[in-house]
């Protein structure tokens, strides 16, 4: 590196895998001057169906990845990640922890007129209880449905989005939500977006639907304005992609996740 | 261990999670006499959407774990780690390796009329081509059709392994090797005989469905006893299990895969 001018900080992102992509592109359309750096730790996806002791030492492994790159904020674009390991990180870590647990939470909590919010996540987020504490932490009356939906992540994953067979994997999953009384359900992990058509029709037109990508970019802009972080520089900020394997199939992969917007054509393989 | 007498070694067996299982437990019953050791790098699981490069890796690691508890053979029970790390795993270790495809594919030469075989499996055993260069080199006058299932696995480790939703996904998957008239189907996944009801109903009465497990047992017995490495104590052999991640989740979802015959009860955890 020597010779090179140090380079201006980037907000670290990362997921287990391309998930998180649907948050990075929610910071990205809102902060374009920003560096952006992401990880998908993709030799050890899923995080949702691992325990709490083995997703914080992945978690850890990743944070420590993007430090080395130098980071002026880190962003856990993943649920179960935030739901398990974002104590540990803000503790440990000298910058801004942001995970996507809480700004989903407030905004379910800001939503619901009837007080019932269902939850959605992977086995981990929701034995997590993550979000539970989350909003009883902002509204103690608020009752909290959660379910796993531990097909969702491979659906998506393999570009199954539409038509009969997840219509009756997400009516497995949700017909008891929905039979709560829920007026607000929160997406709680970063694929479920790419499966919202399906989701919508099982729950039905009353049930608003909270996307955590988009709070969590709001939480992020907010961040870093009160703590005067944000770039000054006019110009575009940089787009940095690792993955711990497979880059050819993050990059492929991840591009739907993007909408099309960003290229994403160099992705790096790293080794966490 | 000072103190303690030297242990008989085992016959080693690894997967990337539980569906190995489905090895041990027909390694089991067909040698009630030998020390049995099971490893699920449940951590990393699943191996079959990673690249070559990095199952070799995990691969490696599993057989080094295997081989510091004490192990005369090495039986890799997953079918994407026998397709990308067999050949490593054979020259590097001192003992003999068995894996999945072989076994398989030698079956499926044996058993087909038509010469028109079909292989499933997980994205990285597809890939990877091993299934078609195996039974090329015992009959290359048999076509072999390939199709990728990755919503197979994950259906099998929610449970659902019947009904409606299972057929249409099998049908998605089955439907175009049926019309090829294959009348031989390698189940190249050890998750898939748990699938085998909705795998025959899609296929028809007319297709023999060749399960791995069974052929790999077969292959075991055969080569200690050409080798004269059968255990000759007749008292029962010992069991030994290990994850590297959840021995909780492991010995539940475990215990479907061993048909309950052989108690899952002691699960230990170890970082590989």
């Amino acid at each position: 590196m020597s010779g090179r001018r140090p380079q201006e900080p980037a907000i670290g992102v990362f997921d287990s895998g391309v998930g998180g992509l649907t948050v990075f592109r929610r910071i990205a359309e809102a902060l374009p001057g920003e560096h952006l750096c992401y990880l998908g730790d993709t030799a050890r996806v899923p995080y949702g169906t691992k325990s709490a002791d083995t997703v914080i030492r992945y978690a850890r492994s990743c944070a420590a990845h993007l430090q080395v790159r130098g980071v002026k904020m880190l962003v856990v674009a993943c649920n179960t990640a935030s739901a398990y390991a974002l104590d540990v990180l803000s503790a440990e870590l000298p910058v801004p922890v942001i995970g996507v647990v809480a700004p989903g939470a407030r905004a379910a909590v800001s939503r619901t007129r009837t007080g019932r919010v269902g939850v959605i996540g992977t086995p981990g987020t929701v034995a997590s209880g993550a979000y539970v504490r989350a909003i009883a932490a902002l509204n103690p009356a608020i009752r909290v449905y959660s379910q796993a939906c531990p097909l969702f992540v491979p659906l998506v994953e393999d570009g199954w989005t539409t038509g009969s067979v997840p219509e009756a994997v997400a009516a497995r999953y949700l017909d008891k939500l929905a039979a709560k009384g829920v007026d607000t359900l929160v997406l709680g992990c970063t694929h479920y977006p790419l499966l919202r058509g399906v989701i919508a029709n099982v729950m039905g037109p009353g049930v608003r639907l909270v996307d955590s990508a988009k709070e969590t970019a709001k939480a992020v802009v907010e961040t870093l304005r009160d703590r005067r972080m944000l770039r000054t520089d006019t110009r575009p900020g940089r787009r940095e992609f690792y993955a711990s394997d497979a880059p050819e199939t993050f990059a492929r992969v991840g591009a739907r996740m993007l909408g099309g917007r960003t290229p994403l054509t160099q992705v790096e393989w790293v080794d966490v």
